[in-house]
């Protein structure tokens, strides 16, 4: 573009110098308005390839994109058609607005602005005529300063709402919707004086565009926010579990085949990232999904919470193998027979967490019983013990003590991240539990085995045999355990459809 | 509830029976009802209390909905007198719209969606009396067709272009109003004969309600969004210093005054929480400040960008401390000697860097030279080589590697957060370059220290004293010297401005 414009200034200052550069300077002209095009072309097709992605990723925009012209289409030309523009008059545009305004990527935030449309309309409508009668009260002269002070007192009062958390969550649009309507209907109601009427006819057209907008939601291909919460705390625990599967093989690497490693599709270990933000995601679908009605697997009164839960418990885990990811492209040099000791317990607990982290998404995937995953818990935490053992009957010289301490590192890491999995496994069996996930045969240990803490030792070391397993049908957390029976006498049905 | 609920259905069937009883459950209903009252009062004192602590916590947010007040009711005011409503019409309420609609918490906010809602008013105003001419060429029967065909054309392709990221984060407002405008133009202009000066009516209402927005947003008490990151990057970088800081005392702590330790307030460790999940709040704020003007210490075009890298390092650096604070509950149970020995160098490193961060957080916050934290920063790493040589004069019985290996991961963990603040260090200087923080003396060292990665050992030792230090002015990124030099000469006044 620089370019450009010093060649633009150039040819004005020469133009009536020198014909000869003339054809020269059109030559470059030419030269720049190609490369111009050429830019345009790129980023067309960029834009173009992009946009691509974006629809092959989630088809489910494309159904979107169409269901919002759709409905935005029925009823413009509901507006369009003589019969309702005569009954409804400039009304019918609240309708348009409505769909426009209303329509949300899922049923939830779809049902909820609705919602919030419908009633903040409804609410503010009622004051506003409440606040034309008491303001009319006061003559010609009062009325106006009486309305002016009370729509500045509801507006700044409503404004200030909207910082509050949990309004700020879930009645934002509302609120909007309501110092909008009260300004409007509080002040032009002076003017128009079929005020009830004028009033109707809005409710009755924000109805109209409500309904269109919930029932082309519902009805066509609908994008339930529960579901994706649901697939996204899945897939985050998945990611996870890759990458600690993928992570024993990457760092205890045999020397000769680390040229051969370099060269391996390491994007597994990238996955995890993911889960580090994913915390924002996870807050506003668990917010919409309760707004939504039974649908699929999920009933009404699904523990959406519960997933809030297991995600903050991945995201502490993510936290925990960002640590680890630090360690893993650099070589130990740890001694040969320390190296050999430490590295099976470590393989053993990176593997054996990253398959139960494997079975516990899959298992929220299928919404199935998650205890096939408890065994690998148990095997990655008894891999501690054995590497509490390998460690004690290590003997070093002096001089390693500096060598060995990144590899001991990512055996603490490791033991972290199996007591990470290890909670993440209990609150997924309580999810398993509130939301009935076939028949759950929760596993209680009285007297857990010793883990490894860091900075807590204990020398006398128990390789699991002495721990009792005592197995008691759907007692895992005493809390629920009330509520989670009442709930299996009165609906038996819920656990066919699971299955 | 419950019991009241009970309390009902006794009441009822024992009302025929006895007499004598209704004394008894008069009282009970009495008690319930007091009860209600007693819940609904806690409430509402729990509510003023959290709603108080809002607008303590942020006394803005007071002024923010004071300003919307006055905003709403002066719009509302004009829209009432009788001059403008002669003129506007209807259209008049499109202005108290905008209002409650565009006015946002920041200055940015508020700009972008004014400019967002009058650009595409005006691009779909003009596209919709397109689509009507062209429709009219189709006769009163196909008219309604060729309509509803642009609509769900133009309504399909704009929501689908919502979901490209980078609309997403800045045009979403106009890509709404785009739809909305065009399909209300185009469907009522067949209706409405006098279509541009309902056009026109509607832009000008609109341009005086977004004109009033800026006006006041920008004349009262202005909340600029760029402010905002510049001080939540500078606060959350004192919040991971104040961690650092306060490490050492807490976790090497003598063992005489663990007692002492238990009662004191803690809260300081709890401070980098905020940190972890601080990404869409930087995002968003800084999509924000981009279209802000210059405003106090900032300029046009501030390196807004810059505080994005210099937040994705402070969240790496959280991670650590994440992870660091999983053994800040266990004491050491070390032999004496291996403790004393890492104890002096690990305290240094988390005191050391703890200083460099608040040094570079108070720097940021006063935009001065924030070369000040460079000799922290090579203090701290100088303690990584005082480790090393502790670690390595370690003499150490086989039994105690068991022992040792949570300090250990103290030890290596501080050493990844020393490398994290040195790259925060490099990545404030850039800024400061950028943002010309005063005049910015920056040192480059050809030969950096050797560091102790995780899994990287050099056992020969360098102590800094074979470190050259060459300091060259304004010099920290080649690429952005040559511009800097000429903002500074164009912009003398700038560095008296941030003195």
């Amino acid at each position: 573009m620089q370019s450009c414009q010093s060649l633009a200034m150039e040819m004005e200052s020469s133009a009536s110098h020198q014909e000869i550069k003339r054809a020269g300077l059109l030559t470059r002209a030419w030269g720049c308005f190609k490369g111009l095009i050429g830019n345009l072309k790129n980023k067309v097709v960029n834009t173009a390839k992009s946009v691509k992605k974006l629809g092959e990723d989630d088809p489910r925009r494309i159904t979107h994109s169409l269901k919002v012209g759709v409905a935005v289409t029925l009823v413009s030309l509901l507006y369009f058609s003589r019969t309702l523009y005569d009954s409804f008059g400039v009304a019918g545009m609240w309708a348009v607005l409505t769909v426009v305004v209303v329509f949300e990527f899922t049923v939830g935030g779809t049902l909820l602005k609705s919602l919030n449309r419908g009633f903040a309309t409804l609410l503010a409508g009622a004051l506003g005529v409440g606040a034309h009668h008491l303001a009319s009260l006061f003559g010609n002269k009062g009325e106006p300063i009486v309305i002016g002070i009370l729509v500045f007192l509801l507006a700044s009062a409503s404004t200030f709402s909207r910082f509050i958390p949990k309004i700020k969550a879930r009645y934002d649009y509302g609120v909007l919707i309501f110092i909008l309507t009260f300004s409007l209907v509080s002040v032009s109601g002076v003017r128009v004086d079929e005020l009830v009427e004028v009033a109707h006819q809005r409710l009755s057209t924000i109805i109209i565009g409500g309904a269109a907008c919930i029932v082309i939601s519902i009805g066509i291909c609908p994008v339930w926010a529960g579901e994706d919460l649901h697939k996204l705390v899945a897939s985050n625990i998945e990611k996870l579990g890759n990458y600690l599967e993928g992570f024993g093989k990457e760092y205890f690497v045999e020397d000769g085949t680390e040229d051969e490693i370099k060269t391996k599709n390491k994007s597994f270990l990238e996955g995890y990232k993911s889960v580090l933000n994913s915390k924002s995601a996870e807050d506003s679908m668990a917010n919409l999904a309760l707004w939504e009605p039974r649908h699929g697997k999920f009933g009404f009164r699904h523990p959406w919470k519960q997933y809030l839960k297991i995600g903050a418990i991945s995201r502490q885990c993510a936290y925990h193998i960002e640590a680890l990811n630090g360690c893993i492209n650099s070589n130990i040099q740890a001694p040969e027979e320390f190296k050999s000791k430490i590295q099976e317990p470590c393989k053993k607990m990176s593997e054996e967490s990253g398959k139960a982290l494997k079975l516990l998404s899959s298992a929220i995937k299928t919404m199935t019983d998650p205890s096939p995953a408890k065994i690998h818990v148990d095997n990655s935490k008894t891999a501690i013990n054995e590497l509490k053992i390998a460690l004690k009957s290590c003997s070093l010289d002096h001089d390693d003590l500096l060598i060995i301490v990144p590899a001991a590192t990512v055996a603490s890491t490791l033991t972290e991240i199996v007591q990470c999995v290890d909670k993440l496994s209990e609150s997924v069996h309580e999810l398993a539990n509130l939301a009935h996930f076939k028949i759950v045969e929760a596993t209680v240990s009285p007297e857990k085995p010793q883990l490894l803490h860091r900075g807590t030792v204990n020398p006398v070391l128990d390789r699991g045999d002495d721990h009792v397993v005592i197995t008691i049908e759907g007692t895992d957390s005493p809390e629920n355990n009330h509520d989670d029976k009442n709930q299996a006498t009165k609906m038996p049905s819920r656990q066919n459809l699971q299955v």
